[in-house]
């Protein structure tokens, strides 16, 4: 997986670049939505493309391991396949589902052993047999297999978590390099860098990381994990602000599952080049829009009789076919197709947001425009 | 609303036609997907147009009137551009709802007291307000208010009812008459014929609503109801083949809320021009797909490993698009996507089916054709 960077912010760390994965170029910053399952929850692949205009999508391993099940995914060719999408896919290890679905579930420096959240069947997924797993789905950039600290962890309990997944990222990345893709198509790694809110621990998460994956062309970029899980938010941005430089500059940045959108402007400023999370369609489809302007909860009876478009500046079909007034009702009568409508408009929002900020970056005022626009996206209308 | 033949088949009573509304034309035979509550559930608009191919889609009036109401409706202009949808739109009465969704109402000559499903709040249809809701509701052909006689009732509860039903008729068609469209366009009435499975009843059901509208510019067709509300299906065949030729032939003919593809081939061979049926969007979400080679319940395990597409004789972009093994996944997986997809290709597959009937009504084999394609269609895949 090769990046380019192409420009540089002068007024913050902002970078644009490029990635280049077998099923196709990946511009960043960008925003990736989260198709858990192997859908993104109400929106068709042929509008993923042609109205969201997301260039790549998530998967999720534990989800997927276990619904359909390898056997599936293995005689499908994948999950590009599976789920006919030819574009780039990422998948996330499924170590953070593990710990936040199971109920039953035990940590070793072996692996980690859960029950199914779905039938209580057991399982493990251990290092060398979650690269095996994210082989078999074949996604174009797989992460390594980690424990996601909570955000409010002292420091003792974060610094032995951060041991055991350094462990798990040497066996990881050592059965990565000695093992081939399944479907004549090259995978990417990245190592996850956790340490929660501690400077220390997240220093030596990455000194760690980069030090063993080094150069390799195997490693495809460097994911920040156990950010926006419970933590201040300011004590995100910190870390990020640490982070970010400690980073090699020729490699992506992904800040894992993060979030509101002046969020992502936020981590852009500080370096940030890759994001997913499932706030565009899981607060869509409880009647939340995001928009330039602010936003919206559509529930909200103001609605109900303000027959404008939805959102006149936004980028989706649905923003100047449907009424506010109607998608107001539609979650009133609660009618799918308002899941449908909203999920929609926010993944094409979150997709303009990140071109957007390509576009200020490539202009060299993305710092200046950045403290408007997080202003204007957080209001609440 | 005018109503032209195109072709009589020489071996059945099915024809082809076209009638003509203000918001364009539709050729019969037809299927109209519901959209109750002004969603056709999980369809965008555009991919009624571009992909489903649907001509006119249904509202519901006692739906509608409760959610988002009658101001709303008025202010947007009707419901054409609440929903964005410009092309023709029949609405029923909201009898049959009220009998079937409410638990508290009160039948009389006057009209029927009700409450709502939702809140419990108390309303009343009658004949004259009923013709004024569908105004404001602005759909181009209304249906008459009626009483909907359960299939089982006895001969002397389906005569009663039937004259409750013949009496509101003539109000609502008088009222009809004296009030003007309020958007600028015509819409047109339907009486509905009742009487149960009893012949007499039906009789005099056809002889009073002909006699009542006669050759009046005001009634757009005639439609056939209380049929497949529990009477055995040859018991609504029989009647179908009583009512129809009672009808005047220059005027379409709709049998309410059926059905399946079997009872809509052997609908048209009795001369039926219009159907609508929840069943393609509701079976749809629960795992039914309706193809010309049989039913599929994608629940089935059986799909679980073929990788085929959907339906290769299907005519939506779904049918290619998405594997069997893949839906089936989607389904178990309770992903709203599954419920999408069955609801494209099931419409699709409704509006293909009125579609050969058509072809093969044009060619005059259209009654050898039925009897295979009722077997095919039938069959359990």
């Amino acid at each position: 997986m090769e990046f380019t960077r192409t420009a540089v912010d002068p007024g913050s760390n902002a970078r644009t670049g490029v990635f280049t994965t077998a099923h196709g170029e990946v511009r960043t910053p960008i925003f990736m939505p989260v198709g858990t399952v192997g859908s993104v929850k109400g929106v068709y692949h042929r509008d993923l493309v042609e109205d969201v205009k997301a260039e790549i999508i998530l998967g999720n391993t534990y989800h997927l391991y276990l619904r359909p099940g390898l056997e599936t995914l293995r005689i499908a060719g994948g999950l590009h396949k599976f789920e006919s999408w030819d574009r780039p896919i990422l998948t996330d290890s499924g170590g953070f589902q593990v710990f936040s679905l199971t109920q039953i579930r035990k940590i070793t420096e072996e692996g980690c052993r859960f029950q199914s959240h779905i039938d209580g069947s057991r399982h493990m997924f251990t290092p060398e047999n979650n690269v095996d797993t994210q082989r078999i789905i074949g996604s174009d950039i797989i992460m390594a297999l980690d424990e996601c600290c909570p955000g409010d962890a002292d420091e003792r309990y974060a610094a032995r978590s951060l041991k055991l997944t350094q462990g798990w990222l040497e066996r990881f990345f050592k059965h990565f390099v000695e093992t081939e893709p399944l479907y004549g198509y090259e995978q990417a790694m990245f190592p996850i860098i956790q340490g929660c809110v501690y400077p220390e621990l997240r220093k030596r998460a990455v000194d760690h990381a980069v030090s063993l994956v080094g150069d390799s062309p195997a490693a495809g970029g460097f994911a920040i994990g156990g950010l926006a899980v419970g933590e201040p938010t300011e004590k995100m941005y910190e870390m990020l602000e640490l982070v970010c430089p400690l980073l090699p500059q020729d490699k992506p940045r992904y800040l894992m599952g993060v979030g509101t959108p002046a969020n992502i402007l936020e981590g852009i400023a500080r370096g940030v080049d890759m994001f997913d999370c499932v706030m565009p369609t899981r607060n869509g489809r409880n009647g939340m829009l995001f928009t330039w302007n602010g936003i919206m909860n559509m529930r909200n009876s103001k609605w109900s009789d303000d027959f404008s478009p939805l959102d006149p500046d936004g980028t989706s079909f649905v923003d100047w076919k449907y009424s506010r007034a109607y998608l107001h009702h539609l979650f009133i009568a609660k009618e799918m197709f308002a899941a449908m409508i909203a999920s929609e408009h926010n993944l094409a929002f979150y997709l303009d947001l990140v071109r957007q900020s390509r576009l200020h970056i490539e202009a060299g005022d993305f710092a200046q425009w950045k403290e408007t626009a997080v202003k204007r996206v957080s209001t609440r209308l």
